[in-house]
């Protein structure tokens, strides 16, 4: 049966994935991956698994199990309203919306507010998955440069004073995929300059509790609470198979995010919201999140190590406080797919960063590298041995 | 802030819901409800929840909590190839996608086939959470003929004929909202006819299992299996709260279905995927499914019992022999969206008819009427006033 021409229009720009394609061999036998963006099954609270789940279905009996209102499991609403509180961001159990991972809530987004050839307005990187749950209202996207620092405010601001935008779309603290974190000062220049321009800031943030030195920095919701739709999940903190991500948005906004994903899966699992709310309330969370810190801490020093003693002159890489990942960049004229492709024959694997970007063109000389899923000896093979490539492919 | 003007120009069809205004009132206190659309408590396995949740930790362990492919745990869709040939349909675990709920099939489907203005054909009532997947990717709906046996061949031949049908979306089991079975003799024409004009159907089956009496009718797939994506979910014979859907689809449509999947939340919750496998290999479904079937056959009797002693003439319904609906006619003339709100004065609510179809004018003298989620004895009590106040609305 030929079904092609049954296919939505939308599909023209969904198409051929080149990184789903790139990233096949990583599941090869053997291989060292520093391709991910997952969290270490180490750092699941297993040992709790048992007890919370009697617990749950204790306190909720059956109704754990059944459909329950699109907005959210209440228990679950209500105990994020505090743990958004010690984040700075004011809110009620009624501002929040539970979605299926926080890539339901990019959904929905993307389906209340972009119309075919609508602009959305990104970091120059950016993350992928977000990228992938938008294309597929249409949009086209306007870039935004970025630094050391995150988000260069110039930067939004000339593209807010273009017009135009629907909205702006961050990952302001330990950012999917170059780890940095846009700076205090900064946040409070871009707040004062989207309050300026009456513009909405789509606020991802999965990243920020894996903190493993330094201060918090508060959300840039927290500096302008009515421009900012503030999107988190469970997903680093507690499981990301349970699929629970959240989000705090405007009235208007939630309103019809509701709507849209009413149409989109009903509600997100009352069982798995149930264990959330169990989860967050009986101070579980508090509990275990220090020992992901101390699993992940060490990684990460131990990547920045390798990447200090082993990677080429030429060179520089991101030294994040916190999250899952290391942005490194090599001299111009470097093609890190190129790279890529030797290394993987060594059995290391890692991904392009060009393919963080939404030009063409740019990031060539990048890569992402990731921390959180193999022990400190991998990661300094790893890092020793795609040293070895590089050095070697740019004899060639 | 004013944020209207941001908003994706899709929603202007999505805007206001008259059913979900004046199904409002359900909820209040004292309401005898017939309106509702959910298993009841009752049906769902409690006892066996602590069980399966420490068998799926202890089998998986981490596994059942980190992200896992898109297109579903392979132990469920390994297990669903048994579940499905039971019901006659050939399929391997690769032909299988599991969703978030069915809803997040026909939302993904809706984004895999439909452009705005595209056309899908549906039946005369249709499934109203079907139409709001769908709308958001603003489709026009073309109406198909059905009577007591379910869609009428006949008409679906005549909407191919006229061509530009994107897909035809049917529920031939039980139907939601008249209870209503597609005979097999016309199965056996739907397919033929499918095949004729390289038509793709969309066959939802959340209801076949709730079988009360009769003979199992294999679903149109097993008729026309290259040109059916058939739908359905654990919902009604497990827990509609963990959210597990799945479909099975051709090849073309199932790889896309899968791509579009990945960017409205990644995947399923791997931890109720796990739930679901355990639930069905461990034979537990077997054991449990005669269960419901126990609890809902008595009520659906009695419903059916109650409309014959107590409905006025000039009234028909439907007599199904399972699922979760029964659909009464009125004589032409009276206004069932009038009965409703004299009806809720008195405690008693039902849906409607009107609100399933899709052209509007049609169906004002019909109702649907529920009656998995009350008593016997509620029901009978619902039925009598809810005739009552049909006789009295018919008086002035």
């Amino acid at each position: 049966m030929d079904f092609e021409k049954l296919l939505a229009d939308r599909l023209n720009k969904m198409g051929a994935s080149a990184i789903r394609e790139i990233l096949k061999v990583v599941s090869q036998p053997g291989m060292i991956s520093l391709a991910g963006g997952i969290p270490s099954p180490e750092s699941f609270p297993m040992e709790i698994m048992g007890k919370l789940t009697s617990a749950v279905l204790e306190k909720y009996s059956s109704n754990a199990l059944q459909y329950d209102p699109t907005e959210g499991f209440t228990s679950l609403r209500e105990v994020l309203v505090d743990y958004l509180k010690r984040k700075g961001i004011k809110s009620t159990a009624n501002d929040i919306l539970i979605a299926t991972g926080s890539q339901g809530v990019l959904d929905s987004i993307g389906k209340v507010l972009i119309s075919k050839g609508d602009r959305v307005a990104v970091e120059a990187p950016t993350y992928l998955g977000a990228l992938q749950a938008f294309n597929s209202y249409e949009p086209e996207y306007v870039r935004m440069d970025t630094d050391d620092d995150g988000l260069i405010p110039q930067s939004l601001e000339k593209v807010l004073k273009l017009g135009g935008i629907k909205f702006i779309y961050l990952v302001p603290t330990f950012q999917n995929p170059t780890g940095r974190t846009i700076t205090i000062e900064r946040r409070k220049e871009i707040a004062v300059i989207i309050k300026k321009y009456n513009a909405l800031l789509v606020e991802d943030d999965p990243y920020s509790a894996l903190r493993y030195r330094g201060e918090n920095i508060p959300p840039i919701k927290t500096h302008a609470p009515d421009n900012v739709v503030y999107v988190s999940t469970l997903s680093k903190v507690f499981a990301p198979g349970l699929r629970i991500g959240f989000c705090v948005a405007p009235d208007l906004i939630k309103k019809w995010l509701v709507i849209v994903k009413q149409g989109v899966d009903l509600h997100t699992s009352t069982f798995n919201q149930a264990l959330a709310a169990e989860y967050l309330s009986e101070g579980y969370l508090e509990r275990h999140l220090p020992k992901i810190i101390e699993l992940y801490r060490p990684k990460q020093e131990a990547m920045l190590s390798a990447l200090e003693k082993y990677f080429p002159e030429g060179f520089t890489w991101s030294k994040p406080e916190g999250g899952m990942f290391i942005w490194a960049k090599g001299p111009d004229g470097i093609d890190m797919e190129k790279v890529y492709w030797k290394s993987v024959e060594k059995k290391v694997a890692f991904v392009p960063g060009k393919y963080f970007f939404t030009a063409r063109g740019e990031g060539i000389e990048t890569m992402r590298l990731n921390f959180t899923m193999i022990d400190k000896k991998a990661i300094e093979k790893a890092i020793k041995i795609l040293s070895e490539v590089i050095k070697g492919s740019r004899k060639n």
